[in-house]
């Protein structure tokens, strides 16, 4: 399965979170063509943090799509300093959450055009722009949509959970404040009802921590069960193991085996296929749901193979 | 007129805006007993940047007596960077303030922990306690107190006058949003009715622009005239000119002679004594409220000298 040479057309919407999603995020914007390719960005991991409106999510896909992310760390940005953290410390404020100089600017000036009454969606763009994304990086809503984590020590926001406590404490449920009332934007809308969608990608990102939240935004999960282009998604699991993060062990602690019959099973009807890794060939004999290719997106040729394949099979769902 | 080697007893009070008066104050938290000095500091020219309470006074003074302002600029920190606001700039945010890395660390924790409730009064205490300040730094008020310049181009919030607009603008007139309501703290009041007061210092600060609107704080100017101590002012003005800032310029636009009879005049009865500069000996000799001093206060000793030589003006005072 490789589809490497297929041209792309039509437009393209992906679903990401942060780290794992950008990857394939960055892979989609090298083959989809210019102003084609629409990536709607998780914003439950969004807090308020020493006064800033911080947009985990949003920046490290908008970095990385810029070419500006941090290689090692996977989050903040590349060339990055400490000098705001260090003065910090020193005069007893929060450090357990690290803003480097830069990346400080994004929420500085993300909170200030907010508290003047700007939109995410718009200040978003504005920012992708300035630092020369040529695609559209949507937030899912314009609402506040904060994920909630129900843990052995009782309810954690989520960076309290993840960067806070290292994902330590055991996960018994999840919940997403705000979902309720929060609406999906209309650029949003307009990417999943665009005439010439050709493809919904759904990036390897946590299922219950990056996806979720945003399939909680009133009405996204029925828009995305009435597209008429495919929706695959790209399972962040190989081999019974998470490539970063707190999935396994967050799976294993809410009773689901850390497999892709657990994955596909968790999006359902949502999906018409899910892409699992070659270590993961035996999973797929038995789904006709399921494809194989390689997931780990090794360097940038790895990221662009695979939004390949994922377009190539859209292609031949599409075509089916 | 030296008074240098009196010793200083009893607690001083001392009033001051930014740079200009945060000079003496330096040099009095050199003479003064420790814990014996208080600097009640104009919030006028508080205001939010970039989504962050800025407090431009405050810092200066903490910074100043911390031995941690910059020497050439007279504001912000010493080995300061800048990467924040080049990135800032690169986004297209706001970069007619400026804020460096270490700076807005200030701001930031400052902001954080007034959302969370924490008053002005304590935080400053804390950042200057951790900055190693040994004498307590009060904002005049915890409540919202807001400069704003009637100029030729209208109504101008203080920093859009100072440093958006470089002070170009004509001065009509001035006023103290929010100083119909805004409160002295519990903490001024006890610094001014402080038993062994010794002094009031109003420090050689922009009467207009940094000490009229504390005095415009709702009881600050009845207290400050019912003090038993001496209250004595350092006169910003020396031969005419405004050692720093729009001064001058302003209090010419106001129709006001650039003189010491005009600082005398506007302070009126609030005060004892005046000292000006050498260079305004004569205007000394025309006024027995006036004392002669070296006000530049070039060094370390220049603002150590003058800091005596207020103090034993006021023991003077005191024990006639």
């Amino acid at each position: 399965m490789s589809g490497a040479s297929a041209p792309v057309t039509g437009s393209v919407v992906a679903l990401c979170g942060g780290i794992g999603g950008a990857k394939l995020a960055l892979g989609l914007s090298r083959v989809v063509a210019p102003g084609k390719l629409t990536v709607i960005v998780n914003t439950g991991d969004d807090f308020v943090h020493l006064g800033l409106h911080v947009s985990p999510d949003i920046d490290t896909v908008v970095y990385t799509l810029a070419g500006r992310s941090n290689a090692e760390t996977g989050w903040g940005r590349a060339q990055e300093s400490w000098r705001f953290m260090e003065a910090v410390a020193e005069i007893g404020g929060e450090t357990w959450f690290s803003l480097g100089d830069t990346d400080l600017a994004t929420s500085a000036v993300r909170t200030a055009r907010l508290q003047n009454g700007d939109r995410l969606t718009v200040i978003t763009r504005d920012i992708a722009r300035a630092l020369g994304v040529g695609c559209a990086i949507l937030p899912v809503t314009d609402d506040a949509l904060r994920t909630m984590v129900e843990t052995s020590e009782g309810i954690l926001p989520f960076q309290r959970y993840f960067v806070g406590r290292k994902c330590q404490p055991e996960v018994k449920g999840l919940r997403f404040d705000g979902a309720g009332v929060a609406r999906t934007t209309a650029e949003v809308r307009a990417a999943l009802t665009a005439p010439d969608l050709a493809a919904v990608v759904i990036c390897p990102s946590n299922p219950y921590l990056s996806i979720d939240p945003m399939l909680a935004v009133a009405g996204l999960r029925e828009r995305l069960a009435s597209v008429r282009a495919p929706v695959i998604a790209v399972s962040p699991i190989v081999a019974g193991r998470a490539l970063k993060g707190p999935l396994a062990k967050m799976m294993a602690e809410l009773g689901k085996p850390v497999t892709q019959d657990s994955i596909l099973s968790h999006y359902g009807d949502l999906i018409d296929l899910l892409v699992v890794d070659e270590a993961d060939r035996d999973a797929v004999a038995r789904n006709s749901r399921m494809r194989v290719a390689p997931t780990v997106m090794t360097g940038i040729d790895g990221k662009i193979a695979l939004a390949r394949t994922v377009l190539a099979l859209a292609a031949g769902l599409g075509r089916s």
